[in-house]
């Protein structure tokens, strides 16, 4: 049934977020974070102790199985209240890369990499700058030398790659790679001679802090390496399917921090002694924003849910979603930074970072534009044999009729 | 949950209407029905006989118990196969109308108004000019005067106003209408003398048979009186929420058949050599027609089934569906028409005609323009009741942190 | 200078359109014509006898030399004066084909296809369903048989394609054909055996008349031949270039028109006691209205001024235009309709004619989305040559700082 | 005529401008300036040295006479060339706000408010956190007291409001401002007691140094006073005018500058072995962006050019360019952000600070919603008066032509 109703799996997250974002969450302390570029340890050690920490982490260091509908819906209620992106969206994408090379992988490499308090020990230094979420494009080389293995090369948007004590980073690698495409993945610490990092400064998203991370033949020994037997495409690809939904899950918890404090404008605000609110050009934007608060939600939720059914449609259905949700949300964002006026414009408000942290969505994790093209091939083989059925189906009615 | 799966009623009703199009529905009938403004009554007896009709019929004359939500998949369907606006939503209209009726009123004269078969014996003038769906500008007026009661006034937009021989009007009524704010409702055969009937050109829509009716000084008897006893506005109101989820369904329906010709000429049309669907700019417009139709899905489901439960935010829900949908259904059919081209603008394809009969349904039943203040009003005040919970939960929760 | 001022020339331009509007036509008149699919020939004589004819005429036919820009206010004018799509159009843009014709062929062939009193006496069949506007992928046919020369095919979307007793066909044509890509021109009469003709039904410009003409092993003499010396796609993008300039002329006398019902109903109609206009969701629309319509007549003229200078830049000038001010104009019109209501959706107002009729624009002679390629290559083409410039200058300016 | 060619004079600005910027705008020293919130005064000084300083100078120092599009092409540039808001846009204001206060004030004050070398030494509090561009709304308040004249208020918005020795005050003024609808204008030393400035934190416009200036009982002696003479609020809306215009031009520049980016980026960057102009959807971008600059440009200089003749429609003009030029060139300025893709939300490239910046000026100087007003208010006035004589046109038409 088609329904905006959240499962009551859902509204226990949404209670659990809201608990501990009453205790931590204040706008003074956001604004604090955000020049710091992350969370304070206090609390991000406080988030991995509550009720929340069992949503990221795996289960078996004691996390909730869980789907990925309420990890978005964690995500969605975090963003809301934060009305900021956060680093919380990036743990739990690493953690269930954890999951996935755990399978794989060597399991006490993996198990090093999460302290007991649920911390992720690893950035994820996938992207370069001119290859975007585009593993084939990647330019990063291990190269085998006389005197050793070696990695060269520079990765970009690594969410908290300055802090991380260790980069998981992915490479071109024509010998260990073979089975895997040419690319292998290895864990090197960043403390390692040759390693550097930039903070990288964007327009928005300073909590999740990206940096650059270049590597200047830098030595690797063969126990840093993450076995992948293969599998490292099914690995990636379900990372970034998973990246996309957690993604999008922030956006749309963004676009309603800014509806409400849209919503608490109008409301409070007064003008020739009516409220902001009663004047139909501020409804209009208020009844077209909500329209794009709905779509979101169904497309984050929906996504969600035929990814953790393994419906056969769940790459037309997240494509979609990243194709449409990341945009609508800097929308309503945009809106509500009009309602608020210059107010909205400054940081007297959080509608102007909220405007800016959603627009870096839009980018992230494949732009709008590639998904256009996943998702017309996927409707045009679905209406084709949607035709072909219902052509057959008329064909014997027609006859039957005669 | 939230989902796009449709329940096992609405696919069952999707598969009556199936069997019923694949016999009796083609697009050179639709045509033809077009052109004599309405559907044969060979059809329409059909129709009545088939199980669609029960998805129409009162309860009492052997109609199914069914959810609007089965109702709104019906139409959505009906609409889809015909590629048109069909008369059978105004038929829906009507029946719920008969149901309220019955409940004030004496019950043969509403018996009269079925025939057997079904068939619907009156038309809604319920329109004007100068009025639009705001029953309290209502100019046609019923005067009290020695030699008996008289009827002046003009309706508009009556759909099937000409063929159906009775019309139940609308009028102000400062005698009768004492207990429903000066309005009262008449019965009218339309061969009474004073009584003229003019087909309306409309930019689409041809099907359903919109009429303009003028009485002048028409007399009415006692019996022609439909009793409201004080519950007029209530029907009323009750009539239009149910008049904007059909043709919002209507309009959903349209666009998927926009989007089925748009999909089908993709991947049929060859442009040097290739399918016209490995465009990236029609795969671009073909994504962005998906966003939209997922999204009227929601809309029309979740409205159609938040007043079937009577929620209270069923007219919040109604009103963002009618700012919405017909709108998003008008930009699915052009942007339909712009892939099939020159073929699009002619009656060699059937988007134009879709494209035509879509932008009525943005003005039907109340403009988009009219849905935003109750909307606005309606988030507005949800918030501040939100946030004043959420204001005592905080601080709550800070008070006992102390 | 940048200027929305209209040059003497297009204000005496526009005055003799005023003049011969004030006399001629009246919405009751062109909804005749509409349903009759063309202008009566008394009407049309007059216009030719009119001091508009001279704006059409070639200048050896007593024509005036006129600019684009004075032919573009001419045709702007007509449009927005009848609210509909007219033929004169077209006749416009064959006049000047007639001109580039004459230059390379007989003359005498030429001179009869104008009477005196200045009727066209053929129509363009050059498009075809499947070839659009794109030469290349005409798929008429001349063939030269031991028994004489044929012509088989298709030709679509041919405006008066029944009422011109002759058609100028397009068609491929491997003999006669070589020294232009093999393409050659022939004059057919329609009342030839083995041609038929059928009116297109189009969703609107039913003044245009366009028609499908089918050539069904239709005999060719010599002397129907135009000859065209190689010079034949010279012709017909300089035929497509002023056919997109007069098309989007027309467009935005299309959308002026709806301007102007709308403003009319704004200043007009009552809603609870104040004037429509006093609505600010109607004065939004009004406003972003305006600002289309100020886009569009820049485009336009700027588009005529660069042809009619031969200035390098005018191919992107024209595709710019080409892209832009169709939709515009639709969109234009569709607000209009929004604002008129109910009204608007009937014959009872012309704004649905006008969106009926400005929406075929957006395909006609090259949709929105051919228009992109070359526009943006012309873009990046020109931006590297600028900065190739300013390099330089900054090189040389920094050097002699030193 | 219509047209894009720019004069004569707007050409010799802008290669005034260019040699400017050759020699000290590079994106390393803006991206400095906006770290420091401000140009430096070497440069500042060079600024007003060079040529350019006469188009902000005012004719009595040596200012050159030059029209209101002179100083739109100059700013546009200028703006063009750093991709950021400069403070010149400010100092354009306030030279001109001098002028109008030289006529009605004691010209000594006046002159000491410029250094020899042109620098502005005030900054211009208008604005409140209440009141945005609305004057009536001012809360800032003048009070006469028993021992002295006291100033109380908080102005918001006020450019350079922390490094302008002094500050020029609009205040509600009971007493004073009986002429000028009780308000009046105060020069107010930024280091006398009770007065607190504090930096104010923008999304974007860094360089214009945004501050918030508190007067807690400031002391104002008679002196400090602008003569104003009832002519007040001619001045404000003169200003706001100007105001308007200098922020639509340098948001026109900025887009201009966005678009430079853009196309760079589409012609240098590879993807998969092409470069990136070479993919459909990013020219379908370009080609929609490019529409965009041409209609900015002609709303700007048309605007401009109706100011300096004094024509009844330049508020109007005004109106409609404010309405629709920084909206337009955020959108261009985000699809140029799209186009670059990860570079493009970072300092990588200066999209990002330009769509940043660009989206303060849809709010600065009046919002986009509040020009709607009077923009329909004119539309329609004039469209009554147009009618009006058409009507009576063709009323004497049809009464000769019988």
């Amino acid at each position: 049934m088609i329904s905006i109703e959240l499962t009551a799996e859902q509204k226990d997250a949404i209670a659990a977020v809201d608990a501990f974002c009453d205790r931590y969450f204040t706008e003074d302390a956001i604004k604090q974070w955000c020049k710091s570029r992350g969370v304070p340890s206090t609390v991000y050690n406080a988030f991995y102790e509550s009720a929340l920490g069992k949503y990221c982490l795996p289960e078996y260091l004691g996390g909730r199985e869980c789907s990925l509908a309420e990890k978005s819906a964690v995500i969605a209620r975090l963003c809301h209240r934060a009305g900021a992106m956060l680093p919380f969206v990036n743990d739990m994408l690493s953690m269930t890369l954890l999951d996935s090379m755990r399978e794989v992988s060597r399991r006490e490499v993996v198990e090093e990499l999460l302290t007991k308090s649920g911390h992720v020990m690893f950035s994820e230094a996938f992207s370069e700058a001119r290859a975007g979420s585009d593993a084939s494009a990647v330019q990063t080389i291990v190269s085998v030398e006389p005197d050793g293995v070696f990695l060269d090369g520079e990765k970009s948007f690594v969410s908290g790659g300055q802090f991380s004590p260790e980069a998981l980073v992915l490479a071109r690698d024509p010998v260990h790679g073979l089975e895997d495409g040419g690319l292998s993945l290895w864990l090197v610490p960043i403390d390692e001679p040759g390693v550097s990092t930039y903070p990288l400064e964007t327009v928005g998203q300073a909590m999740t802090a990206p940096a650059t991370l270049k590597f200047d033949h830098v030595e690797l020994r063969p126990e840093q390496r993450i076995q992948t037997q293969g599998k490292l495409d099914a690995m990636l690809k379900r990372q970034y399917e998973l990246g996309r939904i957690l993604i999008c899950a922030a956006s749309m918890g963004l676009a309603l921090a800014a509806m409400d404090d849209a919503l608490d404008h109008a409301n409070d605000h007064m003008v020739k002694g009516q409220t902001l609110g009663t004047l139909p050009q501020i409804r209009e934007k208020l009844a077209d924003m909500e329209v794009r608060n709905r779509a979101m939600c169904q497309l984050v939720y929906v996504a969600a849910d035929s990814v953790d059914k393994g419906l056969q449609r769940c790459h037309l259905d997240c494509a979609l979603m990243k194709r449409a949700v990341p945009r609508m949300a800097t929308e309503v964002a945009s809106e509500a930074l009009q309602i608020l006026g210059g107010r909205g414009y400054t940081n007297q408000s959080r509608v102007g970072r909220i405007w800016q942290d959603c627009r870096g969505n839009q980018i992230a994790q494949g732009t709008d534009e590639v998904m256009v093209h996943l998702i017309a091939k996927s409707l045009m083989a679905n209406r084709a044999s949607e035709r072909r059925v219902a052509e057959e189906r008329i064909q014997q009615a027609r006859t039957e009729q005669e």
